[in-house]
């Protein structure tokens, strides 16, 4: 049971949460009204004034020279998002690459980078450098000019402590207990970022918060997003929130053993899924020939990713098979969480994205077969449209999120004392 | 965004919803004054009062003798739970037997029976039949004279459309798209029962309601059920909700392959983990000279379960070596739960329990090995204390939570036309 209390602390509190709840109205409604939002949340109006008037002071909302010409009588001033003073940048460090995005109020991209970077070779003190690097050119960037930047997140392929900002163990980077947030806060003390509050999550939990907020399948409530890369992860979303078990370690689809003495995998055990059906176990069986020694150059996994697919479209045999085993395995995968969280969708996400002609012919047929439910519990597998900018751009959109629902503070009033991306770099 | 609406409608929503919330902060708090009521829910203390007059008429609050001593000044009249007027029913069908079990208000058991029952010779209009006698026998029995019954439940082992009403399919019951709540609606018409809310749900589902409620892991939030019969079902809660899926199909573990060409599972498919590891296949490996034929009278599993513990105590090999074997199934499917959703606990129901000693030495080991996570996320495997009634008393401590939390309608005053047990079966 909620207890309420009411007094100078909660009032507080109480207008805090009411300028999330504002804000939220406009987002669904603008171009609106005050009366609108007063009428869509049950707030009086001069509450209501009052709230807008805060929200513009701190650049959130702002005035539209449209009016309601529903009205009748004198036109209203309408309200819109403020799409012009914030930022909110997300980061993915993967096994091949850094991904960085930066968006604005209406969760449009401001900048997207995609960098080639080997984070296992690097290590975790080099690729924090490397993140902070990335977010001091993001911040430079001229598309964030004049605006506050309210939070970074960083997606990370593995178990992640997110309350305590830790790394706990990403095995395909080597990383086992890695301060992240902490490293972060230090690297970009200097000039102003410190100040920005920090998100560390993993990748498929923030891919799956991205596809939810804007891939083609948006507000599927029940929604799992599978990262396609070395690892595989589900992100898996309940009634449109994230789906985290009692560690916070929920989602580890990858490390679900599938087979007895099945291929090694990154994680020291035996027959897991992505020693089955991850995107290098697929390049080793599709590409033989590019793995003499058994070994892979990290940094070019994108590359070959395109060789697979050049090969698959000429019928390479070798290529087409190992993708079809993989979508069975895949397919399998989509069963086992049919059977135990029942999604409406499952969505492949990653370099899985243009493998998906070879690999959906038969996963789609496996997750039929093995799934308990009738018509796989009205399940369906699609790809992301989102590409490798996933989970980047899922983390700066749950930096929006958070502070619309009160996780993250508002930015102060536009005069005071908030980082601003055109002060901090420089 | 929750929008607000105030008039003569919603006015009757709000009192409901006030109602509950007083109900529940009595439970919380009882004994209890009206003014620590007032304090606990933030209402008023003229709206409290009028709320418990109200709950007193509907027999759901009695005033005791017990006055607050820390008071200064004059005695507060104190509130408690009224625990003679109403009560719920929960009803199990299974493989082998029927379970049923009458709660009060404070969750306490009033009757519970164990019927031995073979609802799969019987088949669902039979089943009905005998599910309706049971119900009208319970309500007879004189520990619920003069009780109205809230509602009745009943638990299935399968994929149950519990908004339908309609069990989808239960091959262990060979019931497919039996419409359940119809039947028994039509079957209790003639004296007075038809008019109680029937509630159908899967019973592993129910069963992680009474270990959350109950159980010796109650209020821990994220937990598994497992239900130990011939079929192998999960209920998993999330912070003390039921995971249900977007068709409500989820918690199928019993059906996810574990291996290839394994043996033959009652779905029609092969290496599911209910055939590896599930009372049936159990028994068929630890007793093999009682299947000479490959044949399972069903209604005596209870006395082959308690045989199989005879011989495991006995140290017989074969009684062992089966135990063991499906322990680490168990262990393995725990460890698929903790990857997927990291719970705080597994419990194992149903017949699992007695056998617990003999599997519980494999399944631990395979679970940490298995998971990963360090530590398993922090998973502990568990036996259930509630024994073979855990999914009835789990449907019946639902319809109190639902009349608690205004999914079912509130008892009416005591002098309206409430259907009160007295009065129905005779």
């Amino acid at each position: 049971m909620r207890e309420m209390r009411v007094g100078p602390t909660g009032f507080h509190d109480v207008r805090e949460t009411n300028l999330g709840v504002v804000l939220r109205a406009v987002r669904t409604h603008a171009p609106c009204s005050r009366a609108a939002v007063a009428a869509a949340t049950g707030l009086n109006k001069t509450t209501v004034s009052s709230l807008v008037a805060d929200l513009i002071a701190r650049g959130l909302l702002r005035e539209t020279g449209e009016s309601d010409e529903r009205r009748v009588g004198r036109p209203g001033v309408m309200l819109a998002l403020d799409d012009l003073t914030i930022a909110a940048i997300g980061v993915e460090v993967n096994v091949d690459y850094l991904s960085v995005v930066a968006v604005d109020l209406l969760e449009r991209d401001l900048v997207t980078r995609h960098v080639t970077f080997d984070a296992r070779s690097a290590g975790p003190d080099a690729s924090a450098a490397r993140i902070a690097t990335a977010v001091h050119e993001v911040v430079a960037d001229p598309a964030l000019r004049r605006r506050s930047v309210i939070g970074l997140s960083v997606a990370v392929p593995g178990l992640v402590d997110s309350p305590a900002g830790v790394v706990t163990r990403a095995p395909n980077l080597a990383w086992r207990g890695t301060p992240l947030r902490s490293l972060l806060k230090e690297l970009m003390g200097a000039d102003g970022p410190a100040t920005m509050p920090i998100l560390v999550d993993n990748d498929a939990n923030l891919g799956a918060v991205a596809e939810y907020r804007g891939g083609h399948l948006a507000r599927t409530g029940d929604l799992v997003y599978i990262t396609g890369e070395v690892g595989i992860g589900a992100g898996v979303l309940m009634n449109g929130e994230l789906l985290r078990g009692s560690a916070g370690f929920a989602g580890e689809i990858g490390h679900v053993r599938m087979v007895e003495d099945g291929p090694a995998c990154g994680c020291g055990r035996r027959g897991c899924l992505e020693a089955l059906a991850g995107i290098e176990a697929i390049l080793r069986t599709a590409l033989p020939d590019r793995f003499p020694a058994g070994d892979l150059a990290r940094a070019d996994l994108g590359d070959l990713v395109m060789t697979a697919v050049e090969r698959a479209t000429a019928e390479d045999a070798a290529a087409v098979d190992a993708l079809h085993t993989a979508g069975a395995w895949l397919g399998r995968g989509a069963a086992m969480l049919v059977n135990l969280v029942n999604p409406a969708a499952v969505v492949l996400g990653g370099y899985f994205v243009p493998l998906a002609p070879w690999l959906l012919p038969s996963c789609r047929p496996a997750l039929r077969e093995l799934a308990f439910a009738p018509d796989a519990g009205g399940c369906v597998v699609e790809t992301s449209v989102l590409g490798l900018t996933a989970a980047a751009r899922g983390g700066a959109v749950a930096m929006v999120d958070a502070m619309e629902s009160g996780r993250l503070p508002l930015p102060p009033p536009r005069d005071g004392g908030a980082f601003a991306a055109d002060e901090g770099a420089s």
